[in-house]
């Protein structure tokens, strides 16, 4: 890679094992030897503290090709490399940057999105090239990437600055808009008509937009609403209240969440009527109302969601076979449900059932405030 | 790829958008027409049956490249597909095998797992080659990957066959044993005694093996002993519940989870005492305790977890600064918590905490029957 590349990047191999050779072959092909860096010495004696002694597989990963400089890493003990150095190419000696990133994404994503963005922007001015591409990604529930694919077809064959393309998980669906231009504010600029036309012909589906996810718009539309929302789950498990609470804030609009994985937490910690269960069976509109009426009650929240469905991989019946799954809404408006039948393994029937309520959720919030339709 | 390679896998690029363009890209490569399969058609007509109609888009997910064979998708529209045939290369045809994946992992894996690794199979068995690598993982938490490393430095150096690496994800480590042999059973006869001996050195840390987490793991040690579980969470936010009931059959021993948001929720749902929380506040581990007391009383369950903490990014104080975690466990032997400090974001300090109660209830499970330190 250096013999045809200004710049090569480097993920992994800077852990404390004996595998981890990133840096040791890094050094080799400059030939330089490896030295230890103290700072990155003493940062790693100091992130130890209190977890056991530094091993000397720990002190490795202080070390760096001589004259390379190491890149802070906030989330753990392995810091960056940057390397700038003269190539030995067969042509005569090129100058090259090498960067070593560590592997795992909490320490990765950090390093990119602070030094390595910062470095890239100021070694690309040194060049007096500089091109913005802007993305914005707006996100689609409730249809399927076929159907957006089809109602935007002309944006996309036709799209050249920006372009259009769409990108879908079971139950979600993307729509990137990404343009380019010498500029954030002129990309900016063109971004949004387009923006603009997507929402006018999708708008009823779009839950939001970029890194927002269905139960963070949920928050943030409940958190505007000031209202308040609790939750009762059996087949998603706790999904769907670990959806809601991975939003910061979210513990100002969500209240609570009851598993009830058994009949008998069904009835104590829902109240719903033993009667209930008996009759319609766990896995029922009835009982899927009944927990999202219990729910609610039980917080005195604004809203009360219920799940209860069959996500394999047994347990299913002729009537309720796998993959079955109620949800419900219980609010001021009253309480309604619907049944869906999802493909997949236990995981994907999660997650589609946990979807489908927070689906089922959006409507009532925007029918109460009229949310989700207009652009920004 | 082609030139020097007897067989080409893709993933990805099956989907009904105008991107997806692999079909395409490998018919035009062998000079082919794409042709509709009938039968990949009439399976897509089927699967749309009360999800809209089937767009053109749809249809073109169901062409192959003429004299391609059709890998049944059971997961997803589109079928993958296999093409084997003479490729025009520079020196002369030469027989080629391409196999075009689809990208979505329900998809994909499953489809590995079948279809290809049959194929594969009888391919190396018709070139009559068979070598077989054997993988067996171990799977530890409660210490550190640098810690397991020293601890098996002679066995990852020296190992050749099997080999030994250590991999690491934040409060968990793979110790993975790998070996190579012409039978299966030759490489488990290689394996068994680099196993066994890991499991002697470092047995009272490996709490599963192979796809086991340690979640799962809690669930097997619960099922065993005939004995079941409640949980409690705030910081968590469900997360624990989510993993528990993850593991299919988990019913057998999850009894009921309580995502306990506010101090009503834990109030009421749990039964904490309202003095307890003014006095020690509600990151304690005086509520730790008593959450999982609560929800063990809730469930009549034999083992009761707390989680109580501070995930942030906002919420820390002086005495509990974000990343603070108490976690109780309550059972027949009495309650314990234990405090924890912990750096990452509010995802990473989530998953710790929910680990660390996991960590703490394996410690009760094995001093209940001695569980974990047997090989097997």
């Amino acid at each position: 890679a250096l013999e045809r590349s200004d710049m090569v990047v480097t993920i992994g191999g800077l852990g404390p094992t004996e595998d981890d050779l990133t840096k040791e072959a890094v050094a080799q092909v400059f030939g330089r030897t490896l030295v230890v860096d103290d700072p990155s010495w003493q940062r790693i004696v100091e992130r130890m503290r209190g977890r056991g002694r530094p091993t000397p597989n720990n002190r490795r990963q202080a070390e760096l090709p001589e004259g390379a400089r190491a890149i802070p890493n906030a989330h753990g003990t392995a810091p960056g490399v940057l390397l700038e150095a003269e190539y030995p190419a067969q042509g005569g000696s090129v100058p090259r940057v090498v960067l070593c990133l560590p592997g795992p994404p909490n320490e990765f994503e950090p390093m990119v999105r602070g030094f390595v963005a910062e470095y890239l922007e100021a070694y690309c001015g040194s060049l007096g090239q500089r091109t913005v591409l802007l993305s914005r990604s707006l996100r689609l529930a409730g249809t399927g990437e076929s159907q957006v694919a089809h109602d935007l077809h002309d944006l996309i064959v036709g799209g050249q600055n920006p372009t259009l393309a769409t990108y879908a998980k079971p139950g979600d669906v993307e729509v990137r808009i990404t343009a380019r231009a010498s500029s954030s504010a002129e990309a900016q600029e063109l971004l949004l008509p387009v923006e603009e036309e997507v929402r006018r012909r999708l708008g009823r589906w779009i839950y939001g937009a970029d890194h927002e996810t269905l139960a963070s718009a949920a928050i943030r539309d409940l958190l505007a609403l000031g209202r308040t929302l609790a939750v009762a789950e059996s087949c998603t498990g706790g999904l769907l209240s670990e959806w809601l609470t991975a939003t910061p804030g979210a513990s100002g609009a969500f209240t609570l969440g009851a598993v009830a994985y058994t009949p008998a937490a069904k009835t104590t910690l829902l109240g719903v009527d033993p009667r209930v269960l008996r009759e319609h069976g766990a896995v029922s509109a009835e009982v899927a109302e009944a927990m999202a009426t219990g729910a609610r009650a039980a917080a005195g929240s604004t809203y009360g969601v219920g799940i209860t469905g069959v996500a394999g991989p047994t347990g299913g019946s002729e009537l309720t076979p796998v993959g079955t799954v109620f949800v419900a809404v219980a609010g001021p408006e009253g309480t309604t449900s619907e049944r869906a039948q999802y493909g997949g393994d236990r995981a994907l029937v999660r997650r589609r059932a946990a979807q489908q309520a927070l689906v089922a959720l959006r409507a009532r919030l925007v029918s109460a405030q009229g949310l989700g339709t207009s652009p920004g």
